[in-house]
């Protein structure tokens, strides 16, 4: 039997909470059987309405009085925040009494309470946001996704380590491959930081990852690399970017195939296919996004998923848990 | 009649050339008689294949020894550059003998024998590459693409004047509305050169534009807005990130749609619906890069493109002439 793993879980983040986190809760717990959830949140409301399928010693509510407003700002979160379920979710990987924390709350309170409750990892300055993105073979890690503005070499050097770290623990048959987001192949593109930062990983020898150079951004789909490493404000633009591209293609086809009648016929016929293109590219697929740099994993739903994604969130810390990540990300360093 | 507009084409840059240029000039031709095409390239192979239905009072074919080739530097073209087709070109304009110039050739030459050759628009410090972008109800502009890697306040203030003064050129009945690309609408999000341009602007009055404050990678093709400011690395990334997405969106989609026997029935069935889909989102369309802030306009075609989309960017030049495009700005920065 594999090890149990303890996930202590905000249950009052995100739209549709804790409901939505419920119902994930119990998607997953289906099919893992091996985890203890530590729920956090509002139990008058929790025990009214948890799924009935969850067993009963699979899971702790937490009573919490209080929670993080998706309105509140970072600063205004951790202050009053020591009665929050974000803040004692967090408090208790800590503790070590959880494996790893997930909340669908606001980001900018969770990146600041996590901060000021958890460790840095030893050597690493900035922690990052990681997230996946879906690619013509697999998936991508990219980060950082906006955690951090400004950002120096030893940062983005940091950020190649523990995003392969992080690969290795997910996909752990597949070899991690490092490139630079950068606005041309060529050595000499881009500004003078990012070609310090080539010039340092393509000197070094790494133990867990092959440096493979320089990314476009219209190359960071096709599946040559998988461990992505930009700073936060330019991979911020970039996830939202796709994110606004795919949406915006997508609703343009429909629009075209739903249009008159032929459209709807086709769709009729086709309705196999279409549920297959629609699933390969189900953002709740990619849901969750990982805080790197802490002594203790940290995960980020996306608010506004659904009960399906976040379960997808809760297989994503069991793996991460499963895979080790933060040994790993120490192996890498050293 | 309208003004007998002169186009200076470089019949030797991209791919396919100068086939592709000479039948998109005569493409162009079938629709737009009042234009007077300068052909630089080489004559003995232009005079083979020049089409029989271009009117031969409507261009002139300057030959020329020399080509920028895709695989020089842009240092490298602008040294030996003065034979070429390119450079010779570029000079029509600043000699005044034509209106405007256009090369689908490479581009870091193209920008570089540019400025060595043209003026700076008074008070303006830097060019910027800006292009047309999608969005849910019409065209956006966006700049800078790629031309500088580290921008000023001073030079994102410049960019949202010519960007507006572009767009009122091209869609002379709409009113330029500019926002500038952040990873949050909130004021006090991003790094601090941004922060100190949304100051500036949101306190100016702008006579032909109006400032509508942030906006985020994922909002770009909303159609909120129609000029988006962002220095060189974020717009190139963002550029390419959203060409990414459509290629990777759009062969998922083939994949699913194609793969089975429903799947082909029933993209016959909707032939129609899906043509009308691929036209809306023709690359093609949006074909032609603008390098603003020379006392000249000078348009990149995409090297890769065809004929058709070489006859779109000879639209977008005949636009930009008859919209006045060099005046506008002027008017806009005094």
């Amino acid at each position: 039997m594999s090890k149990l793993i303890t996930i202590a879980v905000d249950a009052m983040g995100g739209d549709n909470s804790p409901k939505k986190v419920l119902d994930g809760i119990n998607l997953h717990h289906q099919n893992s059987k091996n985890i203890f959830y530590k729920i956090f949140g509002n139990s008058e409301i929790i025990n009214k309405i948890i799924p009935k399928t969850l067993s009963v010693n699979s899971f702790e509510v937490i009573h919490t009085e209080d929670e993080v407003k998706g309105t509140d700002s970072a600063l205004s979160a951790a202050k009053r925040g020591k009665k929050t379920s974000m803040w004692l979710a967090i408090e208790s990987v800590k503790k070590k009494t959880s494996d790893i924390v997930v909340s669908a709350g606001n980001t900018g309170a969770l990146f600041v309470i996590a901060k000021l409750n958890l460790k840095m990892i030893e050597s690493i300055d900035k922690p990052a946001l990681s997230g996946l993105w879906p690619n013509k073979i697999g998936t991508n890690i990219v980060l950082d996704l906006g955690a951090n503005i400004d950002c120096s070499e030893k940062n983005l050097i940091d950020f190649s380590l523990m995003g392969s770290a992080l690969y290795k623990a997910l996909f752990p048959n597949e070899e991690p491959k490092v490139a630079l987001l950068n606005i041309g192949s060529e050595e000499l593109k881009g500004t003078e930081m990012i070609k310090a930062t080539y010039k340092t990983l393509n000197n070094q020898s790494h133990k867990i990852y092959s440096f493979k150079g320089y990314i476009e951004g219209n190359e960071m789909m096709n599946g040559d690399v998988n461990v992505i490493v930009t700073d936060g404000f330019t991979g911020n633009v970039a996830l939202k970017t796709a994110e606004g591209t795919a949406n915006f293609i997508t609703s343009e086809l429909k629009n075209a195939m739903t249009g008159n009648l032929f459209g709807k016929i086709a769709s009729i016929i086709n309705l196999k296919n279409i549920n297959k293109f629609k699933k390969r590219l189900d953002p709740r697929l990619y849901n969750g996004g990982i805080f790197l740099g802490l002594d203790s994993p940290v995960v980020k739903s996306h608010g506004s998923t659904d009960y399906i994604g976040f379960a997808n969130s809760l297989g994503m810390c069991e793996k991460i848990v499963l895979g080790n990540l933060i040994d790993k990300i120490k192996q890498n360093i050293d």
